[in-house]
């Protein structure tokens, strides 16, 4: 029977569908004071505990992926659904803990639940469902084969976070730190994701070997894109505004890039990004024009296709199911897009 | 072979001596950067990474415990050790967070992991170290066994952690409020600790239960005798000044008892811990002297002697191996000692 595949927005929306009553039913099993403060972050209930009417939907990449794995290599998406909880909470932990450490006051358009609730609200819900996405995989029969491949890829996550940390605090950093930084940050859960529903439906490891590689190298490319954003995208489309990083002072690769070697402008950016005030809005401006100068701009987008283009060529070689595999790629196509 | 049970010192020493190396092993075996703030909390080399010649020796009184009720069902020591390694993680892990979270800048006698390296450092070590107990599990063939009670025994101690922080915020706390924080922060890891040291070898599920029961009623004997300390100690035995929980303001059993009820002592406590400043000196002898009044110290020793005599009972009903028994009696007695 030939299915034609869906479009993105259709896979994405199904993945909500699957894993949101799961992901909420592992929560409910919390103890109280806990489970209200993880609610509160999933935007399930307000702090008096009334329920609020339209939780935000939120974007289900990560489930996406496992679902589709799984599907890709024969399965059914039922069978990786608690694969794909497990890696939606291990995403969800590690935005409470990184919210508090990049300060970001806000999350998905609510405060972020440090700024709401606290440093121990956000610090042990944060742990919580850390320990709630072990507890998703240790209930399984395939325990043994899929709880390390989680507590492996966490390790690489909080790695990855505390690299990012360091290469802010110095203000200057290599190409190749800023893309360790995103192999861990992001490369290491959706190549995660990507395994973990390969191994739903029992893989071989060379094409679960493939899919994790798929997910490793779209999550890199997914971050230069974010990049480029981050200081060129519109706000209408990403929800934070033009420049926001580098008002942040973020370490992302255009900014490393043109920082390298001893020209005017990379000498200029660097004195900038190491000034103790903010920046300025003109001085965001400044740099972002130093960047462009660069090429840097340029030079990430680049990156940005290559990577994509890796990923799609590992994709191939784990020869998915044909439906599964047109709709990995346009998932890849559309997280990599330059209107994302 | 009759062989006479060792005094609590060398069971403790013995039991660094066996988790000390594994702990280091695993911790080893973490990403450079988070490897070496581990490395730091655990006092192994300092911040340039000059290895530290004396190594601040730590207590091992949970390590102990998991050993001791493995011997106490017949295994051997060793047996228990991965085990007690994991818990050792955990009570590290914890402790990572518990002094974000309580602003405690010192621990073991050097700066807090967060006041040295600041809040990231310490979020995400305690996040690794988390993670790392989970690994040392995960590795065993009895996994499928362990893996869930240390999951579950870490929800516990987090929900403990943040009734704590609601309850110092409310300034009020009932006695039963009180207890439910001890048996979540210290009651769960003790039981913990002692159930999967029965769980290495293998134990029946009652005795391993009654073995788990001992080591919670212990945990909460423990920190009852922690509260009197923490007013009454002498600094030379506990290591911090008479009277610090009344300046921190901590919310401890002869606090909530002594707060309970309509009388002037209690309506003049009550409002000591209401003010926004911190208390003087006086205000602290203050608290003190309201608090024996009411005779919440005597009550509070006698809580702990309750616990303490509960927890023996299900030690002798686990029926332990008699050098194991007796050096657990012997444990147990010290943790809850007046002057330990």
């Amino acid at each position: 029977m030939a299915v034609s595949p869906r479009d993105s927005a259709a896979v994405l929306a199904q993945a909500a569908v699957t894993v949101g009553p799961l992901i909420r039913s592992r929560v409910s099993g919390l103890p109280p004071e806990i489970r209200h403060v993880a609610g509160l972050h999933f935007g399930w209930w307000n702090d008096d505990g009334a329920a609020l009417e339209t939780a935000p939907a939120h974007k289900s990449v990560r489930p996406a992926l496992t679902l589709l794995a799984c599907q890709a290599v024969g399965g059914r998406a039922e069978a990786a659904a608690p694969a794909a909880v497990a890696v939606e909470l291990v995403h969800n932990a590690s935005l409470l803990h990184d919210d508090i450490i990049d300060h970001a006051p806000q999350r998905r358009g609510r405060p972020a639940l440090w700024a709401a609730k606290g440093l121990p609200a956000a610090i042990l819900a944060g742990d919580a469902l850390f320990f709630t996405a072990v507890q998703t995989l240790a209930d399984l029969p395939e325990a043994s084969r899929t709880v390390p491949v989680l507590l492996a890829c966490v390790q690489a996550l909080i790695e990855g976070e505390y690299l990012d940390t360091l290469l802010e605090a110095t203000a200057d950093a290599t190409e190749h730190q800023v893309l360790a930084v995103a192999a861990g940050k992001t490369g290491e859960l959706l190549a995660c994701a990507c395994e973990l529903g390969a191994a739903a439906h029992n893989a071989g490891p060379e094409r679960a070997g493939h899919l994790r590689a798929f997910g490793h190298h779209l999550g890199i490319a997914f971050q230069r894109m974010d990049d480029v954003l981050g200081i060129w995208g519109d706000q209408a489309v990403t929800g934070k505004p033009a420049l926001s990083d580098l008002r942040a002072r973020k370490m992302t690769l255009p900014v490393a890039t043109a920082m390298t070697g001893d020209t005017p402008s990379a000498r200029e950016l660097r004195a900038l990004y190491r000034a103790q005030e903010p920046l300025t809005g003109e001085e965001c401006l400044r740099a972002a024009e130093l960047i462009e100068k660069t090429s840097a701009r340029e030079a990430t987008l680049e990156r940005a296709r290559q990577y994509t283009a890796d990923a799609l060529k590992h994709l191939d070689l784990a020869q998915p199911e044909p439906q599964a595999g047109a709709e990995l790629t346009a998932l890849a196509e559309l997280l990599t897009a330059r209107d994302r």
